[in-house]
């Protein structure tokens, strides 16, 4: 399914105006189903839905490993996945979101007060360069085709010191993520030492997405608020962000960051 | 409640680092009780709270008249609103979200087909020209100091033709939106010849927020959605994005945009 559609459009100046053609992002509703229960819908971009769902669903702590997956059906048309798990596990009543209604772009993360206080440390010791943290955002930053076409996307990706290894964009920057982590899980792709970098802001919920996967370092080009900050420093991961060329400010535990 | 916090943060650049003082917004945790049940937890900026309450509970189609609220109850530092309607109504079977999870920032619409198919049209005749398109974008963008201090937060206006009338920004733009409409509700302001403008993209969520409140005109300095488009040609409503300088596209409904 396509993830850009064409419209007319009429472009105004002071001068005049004439019509045009505008690619403009297309957004989805996606409707996630487990063991025969629907249990949302999420707005999102058009690709990647069984990486989106998975993602989703560790994201809100409804699945943990690859092996409860039994089996995931997408029908990109309908708008639907379906999640088969190996046991038969009733979700009757999981309501995400019931209690809490997100700040963020995207599917947000059900979010209590229980998931910062059983935050468990990150404790991975790698460590990244001035040099290498430029390098990887400019990288991510001329990767996203969508975004440069119709400016209404946010993107995220995995990457190591060395490489992006992951990339997804979506209309909302959970949803980016979610499609990360979905990727990470359905491919047994480790997320233990790595990266993550994010075209969105660091509110608290993305903060509690990626300490969920354990993952050291958040690099935004954006800004975080300041209970994304707190977090980030009580749960031991390096909090970047306000990447602008080759400047940035280092919020949280920066000891990760060499010394040039 | 200060919307900003300060941090020391650690400035890298590829010649070295060093400590300064970061302003970072604040972000909330605000829990909406209705009649004693507590409906839903919205994460936010902390100011006008009462707006954003009444804003978000009209937005959902739980109250729809000022005449409807008996009291509204703040408690910032709880992160607490309490709103009492004049009727002993029980809300024990709403539950905001459980459908549908928002792209949006902030905190997103309760989102249906139904949403879509009962929409009536907006039918307002007024105008607007480039010039003052332009003239109402520029004053808007100057008027977020939050945003220019800490770059983590959205903003809606309420303009007419000629002013600015109503100015909020949130960490998400939906709380943007809502509060513009809460303040409307409370204060008896009308919108219906009205304008809003938006930092933010335009998801079909905001639009049918837009609509819910019958405005004819809505601007943003984004982008929208292909579903966004959709709803506003449908619902009669004109779809202004990308205003830049003194160029912008009119997506729908373009009658309204007069020629200079």
């Amino acid at each position: 399914m396509d993830k850009v559609e064409r419209f007319l459009v009429q472009r105004v100046t002071e001068e005049g105006r004439r019509e045009t053609e505008e690619l403009v992002t297309r957004e989805l509703p996606l409707t996630i189903i487990i063991n025969e229960h629907e249990l949302t819908t999420l707005l999102c971009s058009p690709d990647k839905l069984d990486y989106l769902a998975i993602g989703f669903l560790f994201s809100e702590g409804l699945i943990s490993h690859k092996d409860e997956i039994k089996k995931v059906l997408v029908d990109d048309r309908r708008g639907v996945v379906r999640v088969e798990t190996t046991e038969k596990r009733d979700f009757k009543d999981e309501t995400p979101f019931k209690r809490l209604i997100t700040s963020g772009c995207g599917a947000g993360s059900f979010y209590r007060a229980a998931d910062m206080q059983n935050m468990t440390e990150v404790t991975s010791q790698i460590q990244i360069s001035p040099v290498e943290v430029f390098a990887r955002v400019r990288e991510f930053q001329h990767h996203s085709e969508t975004f440069k076409a119709t400016g209404g996307v946010h993107s995220a990706a995995l990457c190591d010191n060395e490489n992006i290894l992951l990339f997804a964009d979506d209309i909302g920057r959970h949803n980016a993520i979610d499609k990360i982590f979905g990727e990470c899980i359905l491919k047994d792709i480790p997320t233990d030492d790595r990266i993550i970098i994010t075209s969105g802001r660091i509110p608290s919920e993305i903060l509690l997405k990626v300490a969920k996967r354990r993952i050291p370092i958040i690099i935004s080009v954006s800004a975080p608020t300041d209970l994304g900050v707190k977090l980030a420093a009580n749960s031991g991961i390096t909090l970047i962000g306000f990447v602008r060329g080759k400047r940035m400010n280092v919020y949280t535990n920066a000891w990760r960051v060499k010394t040039s």
